[in-house]
């Protein structure tokens, strides 16, 4: 028996019904999940919902040389979760829209669903709707994700005040260096296809490039201390271009120390094997999914000791600028310098 | 000056906060638009949030060669409302995502953009949120949209009983004969580029398919009249393939009549002309956007003289299958045979 389904031996409907099976319902709120012309959700009293949507276009936002699809899915459904904790949100349901080229198997897109569900599962949100279809290039795949808060602590971009601390979680720059490995070993593999990749030494790297996670563990350990950022945003397109984004928005300033930003070792030492400065790598690397938020100072002593946490700097008075300040105490204006993809 | 820019001298930024300046927001449940990670939505208290996401991919549901991008913005968010609607919800707020392929302009996403508002205003839905970033192919667009419905008042596919009227809106067929003809015209182009498009005796069944509406105004109607269908889905696939679904869902049968189907005669004189059985266009043509629904029996003279509602028939018991029956009363099982894109 082959395992290779062309996709138009289940056609639309029956592609739907097959993934349907799949879906398991966690969340209270969701009254109604895949199957009729809308999901029907059903909000906690006095609570918003808060959306966000995301495209993941193939050779745009992944390779498929060196991504594996159950990755794939698994990081689409993140992403949106990270949207939806950067608003202290918690996420609730997701909708997908999938375009797929003619060369996917049915086998490649459950692949594909198996880790939107694990990501769904660990994420303890509910896929309650989808749309699918073909087309004439690669995949392209559409999430929308829903969450919920209550009302009024919804966490925006433009709440930040002079002299609050500027938070950040995890470590950065790892994604951008999983990207320069994977990139490296496609070139090598595309000179000598017999090649074994060697991707040994850069497991976290790779890792965070490939299946980064939405920190809703932070959700809810800021909620466990009482703390509620001031802003908050995440880290999708760099450090740098993020802070300005939550600046512009609260119409102040920035100063964040370079001594200060967190970086995992083996973002460190493959930054080094490649020749790039790690702070670059931090500034402007993209893809990390951690939060980026301020805090009142009077949060800081909660803050100062917690493992998963850094303070890298404070807001100041719009005049100031945005700045990073270098070891030898010299400011730096940061420039947004995130990757677009046009 | 030149009218095309290329969209790389805006960025991804610069292109959305151009295309946010255009945005009105209208909904009072809409506490925050574009512009963070998410949008805050604060439903009406003791309402359901119902939620539908759609792809839209060119070549495949849309063709450039003869469809305006405005008609096209405007089609995307109307097949949207659509699914909206068939719950018997209002629309309130649509989040977009774009991929745009390189030969893309600045104005020609603009004019995509301005389809899409004109479509907000006629159905009174705010644009809070999107995603937009290059693709290696055409234009996809994936929208998903939201509404609105008191608390258990969302109408699904599954409540239809047996005697239960059913009932549709508008005409059926134009969408797809519509179609008929701008493949021609197509085709008559591509043999000669000189050649001018005949679309004069076809406007009617042109803009239905290239700017279908969604039947919000039978949603209201129907709650002025005091009628919650038992059931309802909306005809994008075509009457057969939607009028089994909703059998299916209810586990119930049906019997429609050929006789009672409505068909416009711009409709009929096209599908003499291209030698097409205009009841094969009416259960089969795709893209009609009507509403297809079920009533109580008791509900019939509220019903029977509606301009634009047609009662085709009525519900059965399960083991009575669905069927069509013809001028001459000979019952006919239904197939689903609505266009697959696979």
């Amino acid at each position: 028996m082959s395992d290779v389904t062309p996709l138009e031996t289940l056609g639309e409907f029956g592609l739907i019904r097959r993934l349907q099976n799949t879906v398991t319902l966690r969340q209270p709120s969701t009254t109604l999940g895949i199957g009729d012309d809308a999901a029907i959700i059903t909000p906690a009293p006095d609570n918003n919902m808060v959306v966000s949507t995301d495209l993941l276009v193939e050779g745009v936002h992944f390779d498929l040389t060196f991504a594996p699809l159950k990755h794939v899915g698994y990081k689409a459904v993140a992403v949106n979760v990270s949207d939806i904790a950067a608003m202290n949100a918690l996420p609730t349901q997701i909708v997908v829209g999938l375009a797929i080229g003619a060369r996917y198997s049915v086998e490649a897109i459950e692949e594909l669903y198996e880790g939107m569900r694990l990501a769904c599962e660990a994420y303890n949100v509910d896929l309650v709707g989808g749309d699918t279809t073909a087309s004439r290039g690669g995949l392209t795949i559409s999430i929308t994700a829903m969450g919920q808060v209550p009302n009024g602590q919804a966490v925006r971009r433009s709440g930040a005040q002079p002299n609050d601390l500027i938070c950040v979680t995890g470590d950065l720059g790892g994604a951008f260096m999983g990207l320069q490995v994977l990139e490296r070993e496609k070139q090598a593999f595309l000179a000598d296809p017999d090649m074994q990749p060697e991707l040994g030494n850069y497991g976290y790297v790779v890792q965070r490039q490939l299946r980064p996670e939405a920190r809703m563990d932070i959700v809810h350990e800021l909620k466990d201390l009482g703390i509620t950022p001031t802003s908050m945003i995440d880290i999708s397109d760099g450090l740098a271009s993020e802070l300005l984004h939550l600046c512009a928005a609260s119409g102040a300033g920035a100063r964040i120390f370079s001594e200060n930003l967190p970086i995992a070792n083996p973002t460190l030492e493959a930054a080094s094997e490649f020749n790039l400065d790690p702070i670059m790598c931090m500034l402007n690397g993209g893809e990390d999914y951690e939060l980026l938020f301020t805090v009142p100072l009077s949060d800081y002593d909660k803050l100062k000791h917690h493992p998963d946490i850094t303070i890298i700097g404070n807001m100041m008075v719009k005049s100031e600028g945005a700045n990073l300040v270098t070891k030898a105490g010299q400011p730096v204006p940061l420039q947004a310098q995130g990757f677009t993809h046009f």
